[in-house]
């Protein structure tokens, strides 16, 4: 009853093969994906694996581009994969949408396939439901043995790091809000690209390495949590940077944020000048507990997201 | 600056650190769990891996009891585990909440907590975040090498089997509704059991598996399209079985439908006098295309998440 099956089956079934079958992103061990009860994959090594939602105007307009939703939901996870150092492998992909709407879901998902194609991390599976607008996706990558990047791990003096633009998504709301959306840093908020060469790179150098979701600030304290240790900030390092020293206002940035023993730099430099984007120290790990910007002590400020600005 | 640290740290970090830790349930091959960008896993065979969103009153009312959401979010996807014959690890929880509530957040971690304890799934990561109540659970489970059970795959003859009660959470959910919260078919819609043993039992045995979610008939047409093959339902099966043959109403069952050759059956019987559930035979896979009851043709009729029911 193969024609008869086919056309009794549901609109869910119908959407998942008219806009999430992407056979050329292939993924390596990969033995069953999109169709049955659950994906079937294989990976010899340590494997790295995140979950984040975008929720509608909590992490992202629910009017941003569909294009802009579907990159972003894929971005964020891999920018946890790139904190870890790991390798994107495969994704599985829980959609809840209001109503059914073609040309979104057209839009949606080449914004998503096109960073899948561009990592080489295959959709495996998901569910697509109805509801509120919301988009969970779990990522997984593949580590190498015995390695992988990790948060509480620095030691006094290391130097403290960020990739890229730190700043530029909170301006790029703004923007967007505005109207200004093809503004630089309206891109930067809503196509995050996320810095896996940069945390492949880092392997083997960083003494430790967070990605940057909730702000600078509140991350770097995620990032020193565990390790007695405080951190000293250098106000014209930071105003280079991008970021404004008084308000150190960031967000949504999937960064980098990292540190690094001093004798590392020299390898870590002459890894950087591959990167497509910039690096900047901005600090070091200090005894004194704390964040401090010049000496003076600041708090950890970031998005919280059931206190708001905490 | 350890102490200061986590006093800096986010309302979601105190959340996770206060409801969703639990030292008691392990997990083999798990080599960092809650707490970092990511966590790192390890699994040597073949991992089935599956994903599915709760989304308040769309799959559960927001107003069912907190573990009851507890409980299904974590239930539904390791039914889709019990489809594949795969044996629970460990999962991811996405967890979106209207507003802090830790009376409701208690009973949430009880009610998933329980179930992860009982079937050995560790929980190792997961994102918190604030939005319509909506739970995605991302598990996974070991295979075993060369196993596992599939959809589309089964033969003219096979018998058509349902374990446990198809049809009661249907029933459930009209008593919950009409207040009858103590009912056992309420009880079976809101704390659904995941057949692991049986689906571990029909591995080498069934020619072919699939969760009852959407209903009898749409996931019927499921199991069976891509083989050219349809199914011949014997009603009085279906009256034994609990279910109405002239409305076949049935949806969030989490029973396992299956095919088996004639000759499996004999062990099947011998695997199944261990379960603690029912299972009925419900029919035969036939030539002729199409769903039939009796001889009489019928479309597959489920939940569909789109269109209502289909």
């Amino acid at each position: 009853m193969a024609e008869q099956a086919q056309a009794a089956l549901s609109v869910e079934d119908e959407l998942i093969r008219r806009f999430f079958h992407w056979p050329e992103v292939g993924g390596e061990g990969v033995e069953l994906g999109v169709g049955d009860d659950a994906a079937v994959v294989r990976l010899a090594g340590p494997m790295a694996i995140a979950t984040d939602t975008m929720v509608a105007d909590v992490h992202l307009p629910q009017s941003a581009p569909a294009r802009a939703w579907g990159h972003r939901a894929l971005a964020v996870n891999l920018s946890d994969l790139a904190a870890m150092g790991a390798t994107p492998r495969w994704f599985l992909l829980a959609l809840t949408l209001p109503e059914r709407d073609d040309a979104w879901l057209e839009d949606f998902s080449i914004g998503m396939r096109e960073l899948a194609a561009s990592t080489g991390c295959a959709l495996i599976g998901g569910d697509t439901t109805r509801g509120p607008l919301a988009v969970t996706v779990t990522v997984a990558g593949s580590l190498p043995e015995g390695g992988g990047l990790r948060r509480g791990a620095a030691s006094i003096g290391d130097g403290i790091f960020v990739t890229g633009t730190p700043g530029a998504a909170a301006r790029g709301l703004d923007h967007f809000k505005a109207g200004r959306i093809t503004h630089v840093d309206t891109e930067s908020y809503l196509f995050p690209q996320p810095r896996l060469a940069a945390g492949r790179d880092l392997e083997g150098l960083a003494s430790s390495a967070i990605d940057l979701s909730d702000g600078l600030t509140l991350d770097l304290a995620r990032l020193l949590a565990g390790t007695g240790f405080g951190a000293e900030l250098d106000a014209s390092a930071l105003t280079s940077a991008g970021l404004d020293p008084a308000s150190m206002r960031s967000g949504d940035d999937y960064e980098l944020l990292f540190t690094l023993p001093g004798q590392a730099l020299a390898d870590l430099l002459a890894r950087a000048s591959r990167w497509d984007h910039a690096l900047h120290r901005i600090g070091l790990v200090s005894e004194a507990g704390g964040i401090r910007i010049d000496g003076s002590e600041t708090v950890a400020v970031g998005w919280d997201h059931f206190g708001g600005a905490a």
